[in-house]
């Protein structure tokens, strides 16, 4: 085996002093531009895609007992045809245990330095699993190959550094001498070992696969605890990509493949409870539904229990010497991906007099127009749309966005209605442009949960102050996992910043000029764990201190 | 306010290094010998515990809505007079909350250097404390002021040292700068803010008030939580005496005394269950029975859960070369704190065909009959019993004495009676020497649980293998938090060292000449959460890193 800790040290060594300084860096590349990396790699990587469409995926692990899966293509809305393993649970976990014992005894560098050639090798690999993000999880294909490639494999390299650091705190062996009493000094010679907890389940969101995928990975192999997928029934081959390249890496390093598995489903015939509720689950990594990860908050006893859900990531809007470059910084955030983002707008606070906008004051009318028709410059141009929105990951995105027109004809005013935009290149893509509807506080039933897509609210508040007390109440209560305030008075942005914290809630003031849903890995303390929106930052120490423990053995050397 | 923080900087740069490389070493002087401290000090400090008996306590908390207590002392077998604040939990509770803020916002060091001060502070009241421990939890004056005393404050010195690691990793702010397409660079300002989880209850036991006491309210305080202690039923006094210290230095520092409080209550009219379902309790620290912290454990679901409570910790004897040195570090174990402790040994594996000794085999009555002549020894002088073995915490144990001493005659032999022993000074003192019973390994059901108090096996196993194998799934399925291992064997060792290990269990090797009962401070990771002794090593980042969570705001500067 190669020495991997060795030879990825300077990225490694840069990590850990971007987690400490905590500026911006990314030690992947984020652009698939053929500028870059040429015209043959992209071409290679969507050729090696295609390929495996409609064809049993190469995965063989212990435990298979027929064929699963039933992706479909939300550009083609075709199945992509592709069989996973279906797996015996029970079987596969028997195999998992036989894997444990030497990757427990591995060492701190040597699984660290795997894990590094993983994310390694699964950046080399961002072409092909852009593809199979667009045509499972439906983002477009720039966001595939950055947000759901580079920055979300930045997120693993950040999860190591953490996981590092707390393995680093624990010394090896000591030597401790003191004397009690009469009976001369005793000399024990100590040794610490770290234990892992055991068997790690991952499970993924549809929409980013991979964003939470990477870092709980690492997390959980880095500090000796095998990790099993558990993939959403619509985005499995994103999964199953890096599922491959860790197998491949913890083969050629000499340790059991089975460290690294994954369970496929079908929404038909669900695996997720299977194991979720095996005796030898230890830790649990959930990302997706509020529902689902409060009831495995609450349920799953047994395992630690690390989630990241949704909230109603709200702006409230006081004033802002920057009119346009606000309107089209929320208006991206409305956009981008089709608002299927964790960190997607969705409550915008306006007060009902106006605001203050370039000196000038406009009315709540005027604020609203602004957002519509910066939403339009997104889409004006059909490549940038499709840039921009991607597709809908689910067909029941159609559900809600018919559902919230109609409440929103009935209880509010539709300032602009959602329909499809034509993806060039995709004339059968499952596109929605964002549903806007205008309503006051009094309907906060329909916006004081995450509607999933891109649905919007624009809620006409009594006065800033009242504006910011609804957005603070609902990230409280109902979760939050960004917020944002535009305003240019600074006693306004000091109190609004102090009772977003307060409530638990990060807070980001003023942001234009870049996209407003962009999470920094190494910067971004990305999930409060504070308020309904997931109880896990998935990059702190906090995230990865309890997936070891510590064992020690001392012996009289007298 | 003094700055506190530098004026304690030598101790904790100390103790931060002691963690680091985890030599012996305390900061609290673990003798009371009037050789030390004059014989003034010492006095004083015993007139004021007495001063307190037949007392209302004076401790002036918001909700008292009565008094209660009933705490009887071992020594005397008399109540102790003392009655504390009864309390309306929710009343108590709107006034931590009251308190919150300004804690949350006092920035790590000088919450840390006024828990520094508190523990300054608690040494210096560890005489009045050890009369306290003596009369309620039943400990030796020796003990109480050195274990119960200076140790338990090592730990809470060793918790701040990892709270204040866990916290410096988290920067409070950031510059960050990147670009994004063609919009220039965005620059932000970003600023992070530790956020405390909420209100901690530090659940106390009986025998031990202090052990876990200091450091689950160090580990608290020091992250910005408020602590709550529930003293157990009949150990209420050396608790109050550290709620007082807190409080009194919370105020002089300009803080709110609600930040540390304490709800003492009755075994008749117990308080603990109100606290553990108090919505606004986020942490739960618990000592005590495994039946109620592993009922907490899956119950307690709003909270973090960390407890330590018991096992069956084994000794398993191979061969020896020192017979007398192991039999008398194994009797001390027995003996002190008439078993009490939650590393006192209970359950002692010899193979059937006895050992080699010195050179020599000897059977297994030899061993046998070495261990009960080494526990006469310790108690041959009257004075020396009474300093090592300390009085019963509770009349209970006499019961379990009583049906031990009945199922040994019936199902082993009784190789030593558990009798009485004269406490000089206290003639009514609640005493009773070690209960020893031989069985096989066929009576597993006698002593696969924890046995509260001076009542332990010889266990007569096949093989040195076979002692170790049933040593080893003991700790596994049933709980340990020490083990000992006696060899000269070194693949035995190095075999029987791995197999704990890999149980989930640390492990002690021919510890001779010391009390093999110790855990040290800053060297010691004292329980493996991977057993069912407990989820919590007490003194690790995984005790403090989740205890607050991280906010952070962001401000455009462009």
């Amino acid at each position: 085996m190669s020495n991997w800790f060795e030879k990825h040290q300077a990225t490694f060594s840069k990590a850990l002093d971007a987690c400490d300084k905590r500026y911006s860096w990314t030690a992947y590349t984020e652009s698939p531009s053929s500028k870059i990396h040429g015209k043959e790699i992209p071409a290679a990587g969507k050729a090696r895609f295609e390929a495996m469409l409609n064809q049993d995926y190469p995965l063989q692990q212990p435990g298979e007992v027929g064929r699963t899966g039933a992706e479909t293509s939300p550009y083609t809305q075709q199945p992509l045809g592709i069989t996973y393993p279906k797996v015996a649970t029970d079987i596969l976990f028997e195999h998992i245990k036989t894997a444990m014992p030497a990757w427990r005894d591995a060492g701190t560098e040597t699984r660290i330095g795997i894990c590094l050639e993983m994310l390694d090798r699964c950046s080399q690999q961002l072409f092909e699993n852009a593809h199979a993000t667009m045509h499972t999880a439906g983002q477009s294909y720039i966001m595939a190959f950055a947000g759901s490639g580079a920055n979300a494999l930045d997120r693993g390299l950040e999860a190591l550094v953490y996981a590092y650091k707390a393995m680093q705190d624990v010394p090896d062996s000591a030597d401790w001498e003191r004397t009690f009493g009469a009976d001369g000094a005793a000399k024990l010679q100590k040794r610490y070992k770290l234990m892992p907890r055991g068997v790690s389940v991952n499970i993924c969101c549809a929409t980013f696969p991979l964003w939470n995928g990477y870092p709980a990975m690492c997390a959980s192999l880095a500090t000796g605890n095998p990790v099993v997928f558990k993939p959403h029934p619509s985005a499995i081959l994103p999964v199953a990509l890096v599922v491959s390249v860790c197998r491949e890496v913890l083969a050629e390093a000499g340790f059991d493949p089975n460290l690294v598995t994954m369970v496929a489903d079908t929404r038909e015939e669900p695996a997720t409870m299977a194991l979720l509720e095996h005796p030898d689950t230890a830790i649990i990594d959930f990302t997706g539904s509020p529902t689902f990860g409060n009831w495995i908050e609450n349920n799953c006893r047994n395992a630690l229990v690390y989630t990241e859900t949704a909230g109603c990531n709200s702006v409230v809007i006081e004033s802002t010497d920057n009119f346009a470059g606000m309107c089209k910084a929320i208006a991206h955030s409305l956009c981008q991906a089709s608002a299927q983002m964790c960190t997607s707008v969705q409550n915008i606070h306006i007060p009902a007099e106006g605001i203050i906008a370039d000196g000038k004051h406009i009315s709540f009318d005027d604020v609203a127009k602004g957002l519509v028709n910066a939403v339009e410059n997104h889409l004006a141009d059909p490549k940038n749309a499709a840039f921009l929105c991607g597709t809908l990951v689910s067909n029941d995105i159609y559900q809600s966005i018919e559902r919230l027109r109609s409440e929103g004809h009935e209880r509010g005013k539709i300032l602009r209605d959602s329909g499809p935009y034509d993806n060039p290149g995709f004339p059968n893509a499952r596109t929605a442009t964002p549903l806007m509807i205008a309503v006051t506080q009094s309907e906060s039933d329909l916006y004081r949960e995450e509607l999933f897509g891109p649905i919007s609210f624009l809620i006409k508040g009594d006065s800033a102050e009242n504006c910011l007390d609804a957005a603070i109440r609902d990230a409280r209560e109902r979760g939050a996992i960004t917020s944002h305030v535009y305003s240019v008075d600074q006693d306004f942005l000091e109190t609004a910043q102090d009772a977003y914290n307060n409530a638990g809630a990060s807070v980001a003031c003023n942001l234009i000029g870049m996209p407003i849903n962009f999470a920094a890995a190494y910067s971004d303390y990305h999930v409060t764990g504070l308020n309904p929106a997931g109880n896990a930052c998935l990059t702190d120490l906090a995230f990865v201190a309890s997936r070891f423990r510590i064992v020690q053995r001392k012996i009289m050397v007298n």
